[in-house]
């Protein structure tokens, strides 16, 4: 069983991973849970690839704003994307995220789902990840991918619950993690169903559809969207508090995993941000005090990348 | 690959599926479509199971409000209720939908969602059928339920997209038509986040989330909690015409199937009711106009139920 996590150091995490997957999948005894309610949610920045210097999402809207600017040239004008091309934060909180991201919508306003996935899979692809020096398909954690082999290897379910847009995920969802798009929960914009020359036609708008996907949404979306209860959640900052409580409390007790950003040489070291959606208590204590499994990244994985 | 269908009589309709299926699975062919993008969609309600004469939710919804007015006689004043128990269509008509619904709504309210579906499932599993004496489950058409294993053979993922409810439709479609929670969209009740003795627990509340899944709605939400197009359809009402022409104008072509109720012997002869979501053409003449695959109960399925 061992096998299948190469990338994982020996320690208390793998073991913790390790005893997990046994006691759940041990036939007749009192924790074993039936394939189909073996279900894995994991964070998607800072969990299963990297989000540092910015968001991967965060460079893609600000190359696709160059571009826009770049063909006209007004644009650069809207306090909004100036503040963005900047790089001006204080401007950005002045102005608020919501009205940063509703202008950030509108540069894909009418797109179809379509052309939009494939601008973001192309931008994942090719463009190239500041630190690592190539493209930023490549800043997934190799450690995470094994795990979701080997959870899957386990007849569970795996499913990708971002505070990101959920069709920048999905654009590259199934070629990198060989998730779906429908085990995708993001962040929703809202289309709008068009008649165009007669032909059918389903556009992206300039609006949202429904909540952020961060703190409480996270769960209440899993929900809606995939319809069953995790038992296990992995994620990184305080944004995935509430989604690794519910996955940790569930029937039979479920797990909770934590990755902790403690390695400045091999990817990045920081404190996950307290999110606006929760308490002010640093997520790592949380971990702690809740009994969750932290991942030290620098101490837990053998390889990060590649 | 005929054997696939065996409550299909030979006809137009499983002449179509069988060249659809054909057409699109034919490696090197121009109109070829590889596995990951064999998507195929299914309304619930008269398309995958009866809907007479009684939606199977409502009078699951029934059921439960007699229940409660047993424990509380006094809820039986309330005038949406009250309409309800009566089955007064003018007084329902004048207290609206929306009103009605939000009513009903509140009888789950603050349950857990495993609660709501325990419900469901028991009431769809053992209430009696009042035309087949049989439980609700036995309601299901066995041509369909053929047609989704013949897709599946055929490596299509198929997904359910009903205008019912989302948690009555995932309660059973596991066991019923071999499809995943996350594979179901309906509309959708709003979930809160609450701690219960420490505890993280998920509530129904009595609110809606989202728009009702019917008309243009369907087309968007399968963007939204699916992400990908379907390139075939099946509904039978005026609340799918939006997604069968969708997934008929597919690149390359899809394929729309249109369910037309015609058997008042075996099942029901009925015109599926134009929506409020639609222009008042007969949904059947719509399918004619646009070429669509139109299925006579009466003739084209060999056994109906069962």
């Amino acid at each position: 069983m061992n096998e299948g996590l190469p990338s994982w150091n020996n320690g208390r995490a793998k073991e913790s991973i390790l005893k997990f997957i046994a006691r759940v999948t041990a036939e007749g005894e009192p924790d074993f849970v039936p394939a189909n309610e073996r279900v894995a949610v994991f964070d998607n920045d800072g969990t299963l690839w990297c989000e540092k210097p910015n968001y991967p999402q965060l460079d893609f809207l600000v190359t696709e704003l160059r571009l826009r600017v770049g063909e006209r040239s007004e644009m650069a004008e809207r306090p909004e994307y100036a503040a963005i091309l900047a790089g001006d934060r204080a401007a950005m909180a002045e102005l608020g995220l919501e009205r940063i991201g509703l202008a950030l919508l509108e540069l894909f306003a009418k797109l179809t789902p379509e052309e939009f996935e494939e601008r973001a899979r192309d931008f994942i692809m090719n463009a190239t990840h500041p630190k690592l020096g190539a493209p930023y398909a490549r800043a997934v954690y190799r450690p995470m991918l094994e795990l979701l082999d080997f959870l899957r290897a386990h007849e569970f379910a795996a499913f990708i619950v971002s505070g990101g847009g959920t069709e920048f995920v999905r654009a590259v969802s199934r070629e990198l993690y060989g998730v779906n798009s429908e085990c995708v929960v993001g962040t929703l914009v809202a289309y709008e169903f068009v008649r165009r020359d007669g032909e059918p036609v389903l556009l992206r708008t300039a609006r949202a559809h429904g909540e952020v996907n961060e703190g409480p949404a996270k769960v209440s979306h899993i929900r809606t969207q995939l319809g069953r209860r995790p038992i296990f959640a992995a994620g990184n900052s305080a944004g995935d508090r509430e989604m690794l409580e519910y996955a940790a409390a569930a029937p039979g007790r479920g797990m909770a995993l934590l990755v902790d950003h403690d390695d400045s040489e091999r990817e990045y070291a920081y404190a996950s941000e307290a999110g606006s959606f929760t308490a002010d208590e640093p997520i790592l204590e949380t971990a702690q005090g809740l009994g969750w499994t932290v991942v030290s990244i620098k101490n837990d994985w053998a390889t990060v990348f590649g």
